[in-house]
């Protein structure tokens, strides 16, 4: 049976002791942080990939409702001409790939409310980088739609504004249920792939971590587009909500909070208590089978 | 010529006795994980992934067709205004990519029990794990269809449940065979991704192989929704028969577990009998045009 | 200034002498590899992979032109329900990705004879080898439409086989001129992917090929199924011709041989000659903008 | 708190002084690179690559709208059959993602005039080599355009030659704007891929960094295509007007090469001010939440 056998498991262990650390609990306060450069350069990248995400989605969704417009036919562009709802779904998942990629070493690239706050939940980042990091979020949210409605005027109070609502014949538990749903497939495929003990045995998992994050959001949207629109990000669905500013959306808004975080929560949960509780012994048991 | 000319099947075999060793079968049925938190913990894993891969495929099915009913004009959503055959062919093997990420180091990552029986005939799972997987697969697909339903009460049953049966004008050998040929392709591509012998040379194949595993998935439905809707999970489709729950349903959702489970077993035989037997030699043939 | 800064150049000349060494030309006929169990496996992968792309490939745009024919309204699948041209691109290119995934290690991953030619005038693979793939991937080509045409007896030819000829209104010419480019496309991404200065200072580099390779097949598709339906692969073109066999087809059937083989030997020259000339040095050089 | 814990602002500033060093500021004209082939080479490979680029992605917008057109029913294709807007952002994409991958290790893979400028203000390219690439890619894409007109004669006028204009409705400031926003998104995706403290942590990055930037392109184009059609590159926009030449392409020409010149300074100054200013600490970060 000798050593790779029956091994796996001992492997395993001698691993913990070895080959990682989990990283202790973030204060809550850390005091010590505020004094950085470090900390305000994430603020200000949480800030710009969360206007950049929202520039370039609401412009996409509100350039694809202009194109498929029945009443409104463009000469520029063929009929069936917009991107769908499928390339709608992209742009949301393609923008968090490329933006974690870009701002992972400077802010852990969070670029969404709801994921600050699973991380931290987890105690991997401190209630004042929390709290700062949603203040960014959303104000980096407000403004990349603002840009889109001074690009678009006629168009963006026409189609939505890309604002997050329940469709007709969907109740509000149903709605609220799909977000926390939603949420926690994101914050799930995020706990997943920055797991600690994954990176102890596969160094490079941070670099290709972007690329299920993006897809978990590009899933969530495929699925849910004809539901909430999908939100499972709040400063995504506060930034539209300001911008296009109407009283059914308003009402609406305390979904795309209170779904997020509870999905997070959940998802933090699960991870934290169901799956690394026993702990992971990374992926290498994938190969044979996981007879972890 | 010198070493690294004909070195190439020298290097092979130095490299079989030294690099790697293919982990020993897995016995029928291993007493010692049934006392392991890791072997409920990767039981619960399989549950949750499994009902999260219904939720989002039955949902983008349910949602794609409410939103491109020709009878029905949402006021909300565009015509042509789906996510389209292409979206859903997506969501099955883009959920696919993103769980197998997830579970991969948990679990082992099946999410499916033809890739369970796979490596159970493989010996890579014990019986006594292959069969509680499975079950719990099942479980979990039916727990994430009766979700889609409970939030799609009038749409699910409309627009079939997302319930797996062959299309008018084909035979059942027809649908069988594309079954069988599917999960053939999903279950070689699972093989050939987490082989201990390309693990040896390229430790971080582990990684990337979710990706590969979830293009098969993709790849697979864009070539068999027309005929059978796609299967190539038994609990995908067990899932959607149990809460859709029609006759004719039921009469084709043997084709849904045997097909499956022959593909998989054809492709565990390829994979051991002709592509092992002489070994793999890795990946460093593919540069020099693979004289292996 | 020292090391890191002007170095790039040294350290490439260095590198050059220390790290890699181009495998030496293999010989014409190589009888050592007759008596080997390992060649016959690559021809059995070459075979089963080519017959799996067109029996996946082919089927989707079977089923596509099927889901989408106004003749025949279905009510299964709704209006503008199939997977669209797009559907078709990735099919061909996703495809490729898995297949050279799978079989990179057993046989190099050819699964195009023109790829092999390409590799045979690099001196990457003996004449005999060249030879006998081109055999098994004809011969799996032939097979895999077969197995479409049995699945979808009606629908196939009324759908044109998945066969490729030139499209009204475009010349001989611009099809073959078409062909070539998007062979040369293809085959110098898979000289780029593979070459042995990339992998030395990159060992995971064989890996990740298969992406880029399978998203060149993706792009030529998108721009040149309105021409020629796309070849730049003479046993897709091949095994179509044989199983549809009309005899427009037929007469179109040179361009999809030769211009694909032009365009791989053009490939093959401007990697060896303009490329290689004076030495990659590989993605180093990528970060510091390249001055190499 | 040990190593770990309080250790990651520790380990980043050691890691400064140790594990890499920036490459120091290439000079504006370094006489010894114009000795040397690999400098010719580079050209060359920039040229080849620009012209596949706009060949690829003009040949796939030109046969979109041939195949959507309403007035010209085509017997071959269906309708409702072409790529749509997202294949074409997808050939745009992809197009950059093959490209940049093969010719990273050759040219630094620009393929893009507003990338050589942003690496040019970063000191990354001397003056001399700016100009060259500039040029280079400006003659490619011509080039590509020219050859998909001579396949293409009918079509080409008809459908707009792929050059890149002001749609009916927008602002000049509105495009101008929308360039500059879109080459920011991709020249922030390439230094944040290439950045070199990423790559001390993390060989392998340069390898995947063709893929985000590729990605960021797709984008962009989902975004910005109904507005001006989306250039983000000044040789594109450049080769499909001189192809096309209509007196209204050339009064918009200014808005493609101004917008993405700016776009990509201030991405550069982003890059080096803002985010580099206090080290990036990699990608480590991540996950522990990113307390840097």
């Amino acid at each position: 049976m000798g050593k790779n056998g029956q091994g796996a498991e001992h492997h395993g262990s001698e691993f913990t002791a070895k080959d990682y650390t989990d990283p202790p609990p973030v204060p809550l306060v850390d005091v010590e942080e505020l004094g950085k450069w470090s900390f305000y350069r994430a603020l200000i990248a949480e800030f710009i990939a969360t206007l950049l995400f929202l520039y370039v989605t609401v412009a996409t969704v509100i350039g694809h409702k202009a194109s498929t417009d029945p009443n409104k036919v463009s000469t520029e562009v063929v009929s069936c001409g917009g991107v769908g709802i499928l390339g709608i779904a992209w742009a949301f998942g393609g923008m968090i790939f490329i933006l974690v990629y870009c701002t992972a070493g400077i802010s852990g690239g969070h670029i969404n409310p709801a994921v600050t706050f699973g991380l931290f939940l987890a105690r991997k980042v401190s209630l004042v980088r929390a709290v700062l990091y949603m203040g960014a979020q959303s104000l980096g949210a407000i403004c990349g739609v603002a840009l889109v409605k001074s690009f678009q005027k006629a168009y963006f109070n026409r189609y939505g504004g890309g604002a997050n609502s329940l469709a007709e014949g969907y109740s509000r538990g149903t709605g609220l249920a799909a977000e926390i749903i939603g949420t926690f497939v994101l914050v799930y495929t995020v706990f997943s792939a920055t797991d600690p003990k994954r990176n102890a045995r596969d160094s490079h998992v941070p670099v290709l971590a972007p690329l299920p994050i993006g897809f978990a959001v590009f899933m969530v949207h495929l699925a849910t587009i004809p539901i909430t629109g999908t939100g499972i990000n709040p400063a995504r669905s506060l930034g539209s909500a300001v911008v296009f500013n109407q009283e059914r959306i308003w009402n609406d808004q305390w979904i795309f909070w209170v779904g997020p975080f509870i999905g997070a929560a959940i998802a933090a949960g699960y991870h934290q208590y169901i799956l690394r509780a026993g702990a992971v012994k990374a992926l290498g048991s994938f190969r044979s089978g996981s007879h972890v």
